[in-house]
């Protein structure tokens, strides 16, 4: 049996949007490792809060045009790095700065515990669909290397995770928003965005949550969505709702 | 009628990939302009042709992990005047170069002459399907600029434009490769892999090919498509084929 035919054959059940970085496997702390070693590259011209603030506010810029992945964060880095030494900083060091995407782009990937049993007893049930934002060549290489391709009916990498997007998704295939749940750890990605459409969520959370993925509380008025712990207990309640 | 049910009502006849930088508008005159400022700046240090092969040896590396869009090419930029300057380029040229890839990006959408009427009339009777390969959120972007997203059915962007990407392509929505027409001016990119999954292709090429894109001349042996100097010629070779 396809995968096609297996999307007609389950149509009556849920289909599942799964996210990538930080509900299958570890990223953000790949990214905090280098961008603890850019604090240290900065030390000579400025505190790391400082650092922080002023890198974080060149990403808020760049997001809307370079998006999520690796090469935006690196850019990103370079004009901080400009920025802040008043453009003394050594062209070494920007050479230095640019083969941290390498090492970003090179890093094994890093399973959470537990999610390959869980997306095996979820992949039995229902078409999952793997929902992810940023490079699409790194994206695609990590769904390779994490071993995990085979559970995903199809992988969609989108440059942001939108109302606009998940409509758009959800028309492609041809899916009913009431037959569709997004399961992942960023509320203002995952969560949000997927209820105003009129589909259901899941929260997973991550032990951390970058700063521009925390949202704003106002948003949090007047919708409701389960949490859970792990992975492992979205079947439970996939079940109820059915 | 909407899209999905438009797919149904036409699913006998082709459907058409149509591929966008330099098929449907200019793209690689602007990649030339920013190319020359950056061989002007180089001057310094190296003649254009020598900075020209330092340039496509660098992008030629980043492509497998940084893809074919404009961060890729301005990271190839960066790396280049640090090692053809010896690391003596200044922070100050640095950023001007990061700040081209802002320039490509917002550049205007300028439309191959006649790509509108050519688009409409393909579209009355055939179900578009854009293919291009870059960066998410400026392949997106585009093709907003360009007016022309009505005309599709859908939108694709792809890291890489090989064999195993046309397969994907087809089986995702489920298209018989016998009736598949890809349609573009790169025979590296448009035509060969997708004839070499038994599809068809019809090439349309531009007045300038980018030295990564030119084929080998062995690979255009045993092959054969047809060539067309404008998109509107392309509705006679398919009412032929049908």
């Amino acid at each position: 049996m396809t995968k096609q035919e297996k999307l007609h054959q389950v149509h009556d059940s849920f289909i599942l949007g799964i996210d990538a970085d930080d509900t299958l496997w570890e990223n953000e702390a790949l990214f905090y490792k280098i961008q603890d070693h850019f604090f240290e590259l900065m030390s000579f011209w400025s505190e790391p809060p400082e650092t922080n603030s002023v890198l974080l506010e060149n990403e808020r810029e760049s997001i809307p045009t370079y998006g999520y992945g690796v090469t935006s964060f690196i850019r990103s880095m370079v004009i901080t790095a400009i920025d802040i030494s008043k453009g003394e900083i050594e062209t070494k060091d920007i050479s230095q700065i640019i083969s941290w995407g390498d090492e970003l782009i090179n890093a094994p990937v890093e399973l959470i515990p537990g999610i390959e049993e869980a997306l095996m007893g979820l992949s039995d049930q229902y078409n999952l669909l793997l929902i992810t934002k940023g490079d699409v060549l790194h994206q695609r290489a990590k769904v390779e290397k994490s071993g995990l391709s085979d559970f995903f009916w199809n992988i969609e990498v989108v440059g942001e995770k939108d109302a606009d997007t998940y409509r758009m998704i959800l028309k492609r295939y041809g899916i009913d928003p009431e037959k569709f749940v997004m399961i992942g750890n960023s509320v203002n990605s995952d969560i949000l965005p997927v209820l105003s459409i009129g589909a259901k969520a899941i929260h997973v959370p991550h032990h951390t949550t970058w700063e521009l993925e925390i949202p704003d509380s106002k948003e949090l008025e007047n919708v409701d969505f389960p949490v859970v712990e792990k992975m492992g207990e979205i079947h439970e309640i996939l079940s109820g709702w059915n």
